[in-house]
């Protein structure tokens, strides 16, 4: 499944896919919508992408801020999304007596729709380029410390800025790496409630074996509601349902936030992501799977604690190992180390024009051995969730937040940013439920491994234990701490430093003695490793611009890209993949595995199968160029109507982080006709087809 | 559970029980049988451990060489272990059409008896102390790698000579990590079939949630018989049926083979355990787990093919990281620290007569640095299974069998020697059933760990790789090589050098391109680490014996010890858990979990229920001093009566790998009674019920 859940832990790591330089042919690319390829499209499919069409495209895509895409498919503000990117919110949702996830929702009437809560909408509305504006902020006589204090100063400024200025959530996007900076401005949706979600058997039908497989049959959908002011928002822009859906061979469009790719990054910085990163996290992920599992098993209640970290966990241990396999494949890194060689000689041939952008690549290489004596250290103390515990990010999250909005928004982490403070209150603030038993087991295992990575003598180690065992310490602190209030942590966070300081909460008082070292690794980080390298791929991005024009599409960033590609099956292993599945494939997928977990079909698909219209397609695929964070990106036709949902990529899609390749690599899809058929025959939801309006169903009877 | 799979993997790595340095009146230690402890067992229990009632305790007890003890129950063979020591050669027996590890197996009469493919039973004839010519070999103008020659050799010959005059197996054992050295000479059983099993859940019902854990419900057990020539063993000695089995309060020993401890290391040997050995072990097991879950999770046949490492993979794991949760304890190890210290200030104060013992534990510090140095490259190249396939393992044994054995027996390593040969052999030329898919997905996984930790540019992964990804290098290794046929590894390994030098086998050709490395790293280890820690540790027993006497058991070693104690439960969490669980509560605790694998009851068990005396004591805690490697041990009264058969320790008895503690700690065994109950009622055994001649139970009424 393509969710943008650990994914992000990435964030901040990407090469360009070098086939385009050659063969300008293939369906490749993640494309700005300020930078479409208009050219390619009319030169290849004969399709104009007239402003107007990607206007309405862009205005109608959704960005879930969860970890995912989806689309508007009503002038009411119904929202489509997969359920495995509504499953953090259905997991937020749920409790002992109710599990949207694993039951599936319906909301009969709008009156029981059921707010999320902290789910945030974004809608991007505009983009506008200030690349000048930071990049004059730097001085060619700075220190790269000053240069990345200039960047993020004038970054926080102009986000602010425009915050006030338009009210909208505003983003400035490093792109190319560092080539180019853009501001995005989004309209937010935070009062978001849920309309429809099938049971987790069903969206997730054939379960981590079947995950990044094909053929599949998933109904890997999930509905939402952007309310305004208490009511149903009312949008301009929304997709209308394609009357068939895509046909073999047809041209189709992908609007989704893919997460991350590493196409532009260099080969020495691809070497560094094999041999060092993927495998660090890799066996984090192996490890946090096994606990996860572990925990689950004991009662139906701790599966369901446990459910939606574990398919995260799950989910991005089978991604992440696709991707270390296609680095680990001599033959994709040759591909990428001949391109790059290509490039070089082309800087080469140059010179002088181009000696900064060729001697960047010894600047990449420099910071990434800062990287990697620092990499240890900053997994352990600075990243995401090192220590496993949502009440340990809660208190650093309020410690930092109490210390950073003490200083000027200039100086201030990038987190903690004026402009980004309503959507961080949005998540400290979540009353989403937090349960102890399971904090203590994840938070033990974090402890452990700090143990085990860091020295069970390191003085920090030793201090933060304070004498006790690895569970005992998390019992202790998971126990006494009194943020899992969500009023303690507004007092405190809002209460300013000297709150904070006086604090004599046990989980804080772990954080403030980690929280020195934390920055200071992550100070390092950001100016010997991150600031160094924007300013090297900035280079060579401005080379390759000055080369080719700006018909490259940058790294993906988590921000909204139009991919194009046909519906089109594959060979694999001397068998021919047709294009899509049918609904009646599910049923004999579910026999041919005895009708056993996870390829049980739920009790409402048994029952209606008479009903069904087997031959309808269910899952396609096809050769759009997506990856981790484009799950729940509609994908549309000519006509700009919904023909389907993307969901997930093949096995052979997992090597698209580096490379795009369309030989077997596909993107998967839930068709526009699946979706329909099993709401009303299956669902019964009656209220939602209706509002869809899919012209060629006939409402009251189903027939077509 | 207690099985002594992956615990073999530790072999050569133990501190002894420091308590009983104190307080001589625990329930610890895993005793010789040649120094049992008399003194303590009369004093505390005022109980004779007469020479004939261990004697016969000595000639009942049966190790299973694939990792686990047993018994002997009859008069005519019979011999009881534990289903999870019994899986190995169920699943060896099993195939697409009939699977015995899950659906269990009884033979109905003598002739359904099935002969298992590679199972070899010892049972300890005769102990005797081979220190003093082993000692007198070396010598003190020796240097390390001299020394470890002259050792190896005289241990080798010791063994053949043994051999060629008993006809026993024959095997030096080391002691005390270098203290003593006894030759152990056991009669050999070669054709072992399996007589009955149950299914795996009830045999492991709770699965891994209650692994290690208590209360239990499992019928761990499994029963094969020793034939000789063709046809059931008559033997002496067998442990007669308890008629009610053990009560509360009441003194049990325990035979087995404790697997590894490691009581007697030093601190800085632990240190290097938590730090190194243990994570980086646990790190594996987790990526095994997971790769195995996710093969199996894709079809039933796929799971029966991984069960049982699937099983000795997640068990490993649940021991392992218990095993580091008490190494990570503060309190434990500060009491180790303590109790060393203790021990090194006597040394202290006897100078000089102790001064070289004392000056051990900085030979033991250096010993461990070189280990630091080559762990890695150990694990990776020379350790057991390293590649995770067992055409590799096949490949290794051929070239080393043909090598080695071409040597004169002194020089040879250690697997070789002469005496070793035949059990060498019935393990190499095993007909047990290799999967190609599962081969290829497991050393898939082991090259890429092997690129991840070696990295990728190493010139012998390269070389290994010969330019292809992980995926495609296995398959092409697993499809191309011969040797899975027999007939092939037989011509070749007998075929000496020139035979397999000339062998275009693909695998072999591997093995060829590392096994030098992986020789110089084993050449490092057994010269630089293990000679000298033998040297030292050899030195601190012998002033401890000074000191104490030989009233101190050694650490572990795989070969046969006693335990003791007392049939008792204990208090955890504020809740008294009794001494014993009943049948009764087996169906409670499916119930509980909504009789959901892996707390579904077999069917058996179900249609049963109205026939079985639901106070049947099913599962028992005792005090005794065990560890894996003692699954299958038979627990016997005062009478030398068996009551039981240990299957497992709690989650508290974990940390008995260091340390003995009697506080929570607890030995889990199966009750005699609830062996007979289900065996008459859930099974209609009444064969093997009327073998066991159990005298309370009246043949053929069921009735008590």
């Amino acid at each position: 499944m393509m969710r943008n859940g650990y994914g992000l832990f990435l964030a901040g790591m990407i090469v360009m896919g070098w086939t385009q330089w050659n063969t300008a042919q293939a369906d490749e690319g993640m494309w700005l919508f300020n930078a479409p390829p208009r050219e390619l499209l009319k030169t290849k499919y004969d399709f104009d992408a007239t402003d107007a069409w990607l206007s309405h495209l862009q205005q109608s895509a959704v960005r879930f801020n969860s970890g995912g895409s989806g689309s508007f498919v009503s002038a009411g503000g119904l929202v489509l999304t997969n359920h495995h990117v509504g499953a953090d919110a259905l997991h937020k949702l749920s409790s002992a007596e109710h599990d949207y996830v694993h039951d599936g929702f319906l909301a009969k009437t709008a009156a029981d729709e059921v707010q999320c809560l902290d789910l945030e909408l974004n809608v991007l509305v505009e983009i506008r380029d200030v690349t000048a504006r930071v990049t004059a902020a730097l001085k060619p006589e700075m220190s790269l410390a000053e240069s990345e204090k200039a960047r993020r100063a004038v970054i926080n400024t102009i986000e602010q800025e425009s915050t006030a200025r338009t009210k909208l959530r505003s983003d400035v996007v490093t792109l190319y790496n560092g080539g180019l900076f853009h501001l995005y401005m989004y309209k937010k949706y935070t009062d978001v409630r849920l309309v429809f979600a099938p049971e987790q058997s069903i969206a997730f039908f054939g379960g981590d074996p079947d995950n990044f497989e094909y053929p599949r049959y998933d109904l890997d959908i999930c509905f939402f509601r952007a309310y305004e002011n208490g009511k149903p928002a009312k949008v301009k822009d929304y997709l209308k349902w394609s009357a068939a859906g895509a046909d073999d061979g047809e041209l189709i469009f992908v609007a989704g936030n893919p997460g991350h790719t590493d196409r532009l990054k260099a080969i020495d910085h691809l070497e560094f992501l094999r041999d060092v990163q993927f495998p660090a996290f890799l066996d984090l992920l192996f490890r946090r799977e096994v606990l996860l599992k572990t925990f689950g098993e004991r009662s139906p209640e701790n599966a369901r604690r446990a459910a939606d970290e574990f398919f995260s966990v799950q989910n991005s241990r089978k991604a992440m190992g696709g991707g270390l396999a296609g680095l680990q494949d001599p033959r994709i890194m040759n591909m990428k180390r001949a391109a790059q060689q290509e490039l070089r000689d082309q800087f080469q041939s140059h010179q002088p024009k181009f000696a900064a952008a060729e001697q960047s690549y010894a600047q990449v290489t420099k910071a990434l051995g800062v990287l990697r004596t620092i990499h240890l250290k900053k997994m352990l103390l600075e990243d995401h969730s090192a220590m496993d515990s949502r009440l340990f990010d809660i208190a650093r999250d309020v410690l930092r937040f109490a210390d950073e909005t003490a200083k000027p928004n200039t100086e201030r982490l990038r987190e903690y940013r004026e402009s980004n403070l309503e959507s961080f209150k949005q998540d400290l603030y979540s009353t989403a439920p937090i349960y102890d038993d399971l904090e203590i087991v994840r938070m033990t295992d974090g402890l452990a491994r700090y143990m085990e990575l860091a020295g069970a003598d390191d003085p920090l180690v030793v201090k933060v234990l304070d004498g006790k065992s690895p569970r005992e310490r998390a019992a202790q602190l998971v126990r006494g701490t009194k943020l899992k209030d969500v009023a303690v942590r507004k007092k405190l966070a809002e209460g300013g430093p000297r709150a904070v300081q006086a604090s004599d909460d046990p989980m804080l008082a772990v954080v403030r003695m980690m929280d020195p070292a934390a920055r200071a690794v992550r100070e390092i980080y950001q100016q010997q490793v991150d600031e160094p390298m924007r300013q090297a791929y900035g280079k060579i991005a401005q080379a390759r611009f000055a080369l080719a024009g700006k018909q490259i599409y940058p790294d993906a960033t988590f921000t909204l890209r139009l991919a194009f590609g046909v519906v089109r099956g594959y060979r694999e292993g001397g068998v021919e993949l047709p294009p899509w599945t049918t609904i009646g494939g599910a049923f004999e997928h579910a026999k041919s595995h005895d009708n056993v977990a996870p390829f049980a079909l739920p009790k409402s698909w048994i029952e209606a199968k008479d009903r069904l219209d087997l031959a309808t397609p269910f899952n396609f695929v096809s050769t759009a160029d997506i990856i981790g964070g484009n799950s729940g990106s509609p994908v549309v036709n000519r006509a700009g109507e919904f023909v389907g949902i993307i969901f997930d990529g093949n096995l052979q899609s997992l090597v698209l982080d580096f490379v795009y390749t369309d030989e077997q690599s596909r993107a998967l899809s839930v068709h526009s006709s699946a979706i329909v058929e099993s709401l009303r025959k299956v669902y019964h939801a009656d209220r939602l087809v209706d509002e869809l309006r899919p012209s060629i169903v006939l409402p009251g009877t189903g027939e077509q």
